[in-house]
């Protein structure tokens, strides 16, 4: 099962860190940029190629110290079907280094989009007789506004092709809260989403107890992941905000499980803008921020 | 100001119909496909040519009878970048017919990232010293459930190039009041989230009285419609649900103000699978799911 998969990539590494693969322009190495430039001119498709080529070269540092990379797919449509190529041919290069792929896409939609965008992500598309995957992600994240019958097409998918879905709980930003912490009857929304999950997961469950059904908790949030821990026993969490955003490892301890799983921390800028902020070069600077992250997470939590 | 362009276009034309270009497989004519598969295999371009081709023949049926057409981009990502370039192609085409384009991507995430969607679906890409629009939509469609700040990066982009959001109130699928009708102090979060969508818009109407921040709230749930008209004074709301999914005229006649306005439909399998349903050809049936629809709200609305 998928799930078990990432929680034993994670043990074999020793490293629960997902490297968010979030480029920015001015994360992009100069020349690498300007070569793309010179040879496509200030197009859609220099720039993708310049994302793929800087992709390719963190992938390369990381991949033997990190079982998992997450892409946020805002990055790349911003250079329209350019973008999407390179969002594409990113996960399966990171695939072809051994990786677990996450497809941070936060889709939803009634059932019957939900369904294409799920085929999109998760699924296979059919033309004709032959099938193929448009986005060969392992899992994706999703947004649980439009309830339990958007959500079906992507648990479907998940079970007929052991593949994963995290279900957006409790984000990472600072305004978050507006909706998702809004109570009634005792209970905040993001736990009642996060009730629901669990419900879904608990009856999926694989060989360490958890499910490919699992929930992005925000590491900003320190209480309220406590809580959901202890609410959602059965739910692997995908935490972002480590960094960047401004959480520590001693933020996220009680994401963990008695057995030093059921989480996987984000980090993007931290680690692929690393050189941007060292006199280092590319590779050390960045190979040094993925193993002080790992120290750092190491701290908190016993393998 | 663009809401005042499609109140007018609307006011033109007679008719609060926005054609939903959502294609399937088995809406698109046998040659048309067949053709395409001839020429390119069965691949992910031989069907987002037929997709486009599909697009161009509707689009030439309809443009001079309704103001808008809304673009759902789960149909088109899964034919991965081909199918993003079709979703691209299709937009500019149906502008160059006069048409308002309405992009239903339903995105939202942390404020970084809502930057890269609103950029990529509202604003410019900056590559060098160039800038460029990787998805010409006038309007787009987005989530509400990461709060005010994900939403803001699309609010200001609204602002700074007169372009649309709807936001996602009330949605029209049977299991979407799982969150969305979970009350608390006696307002359901749907009604929160309209007032929140009220307070931004009110704001920045234009000269009919409303913004160019919407609201998306489903036909299917009459009551919850009229109560939301009510609260939401300033807000023009997009409406799904009408015609495949259940709804009537009658449904939706508490959608508009006092001087008709106010909305605008969304049909998609109403219209455009029309000539599968129907012996007359293709060009007549489709003009006769328009007209029909047209005489049904028409029925229930003063211009």
């Amino acid at each position: 099962m998928l799930i078990d998969k990432l929680i034993g990539a994670i043990a074999a590494k020793r490293n629960p860190t997902v490297v968010g693969l979030d480029p920015q322009m001015d994360f992009i190495p100069e020349k690498m940029l300007k070569d793309n430039i010179e040879r496509h001119g200030e197009t859609p498709e220099a720039a993708a190629n310049a994302f793929y080529e800087f992709n390719v070269s963190i992938i390369d540092c990381v991949y033997e110290d990190v079982p998992a990379v997450k892409l946020q797919i805002a990055m790349y449509e911003q250079f329209g079907a350019a973008g999407i190529k390179c969002y594409r041919d990113t996960l399966e290069y990171a695939k072809s280094r051994g990786l677990i792929v996450i497809g941070d896409i936060k889709r939803n939609d009634i059932a019957s989009s939900a369904s294409c965008y799920s085929t999109a992500h998760l699924g296979e598309t059919r033309i004709g007789n032959s099938a193929y995957r448009a986005f060969p992600s392992d899992f994706i994240t999703v947004n649980p506004y439009l309830g339990e019958d958007s959500l079906n097409p992507f648990f479907d998918d998940c079970k007929k092709y052991d593949r994963g879905a995290f279900v957006l709980v409790k984000t990472s930003n600072p305004g978050g809260g507006l909706f998702q912490d809004v109570v009634s009857e005792g209970v905040p929304l993001y736990e009642r989403v996060g009730g629901f999950v669990e419900s879904v997961s608990a009856g999926l469950t694989g060989e360490r107890g958890y499910s490919n059904i699992g929930a992005v908790v925000g590491a900003t949030y320190p209480e309220q992941l406590k809580a959901l821990r202890r609410l959602m026993p059965h739910v692997f969490f995908l935490i972002p905000g480590y960094g960047a955003q401004g959480a520590d490892a001693d933020s996220i301890a009680h994401a963990f499980d008695k057995n030093g799983t059921g989480a996987i921390i984000n980090s993007s800028r931290g680690i692929i803008a690393a050189h941007t902020r060292s006199a280092a070069g590319f590779e050390d600077s960045v190979k040094e921020a993925v193993y002080k992250m790992k120290k750092d997470l190491l701290r908190v939590l016993k393998f």
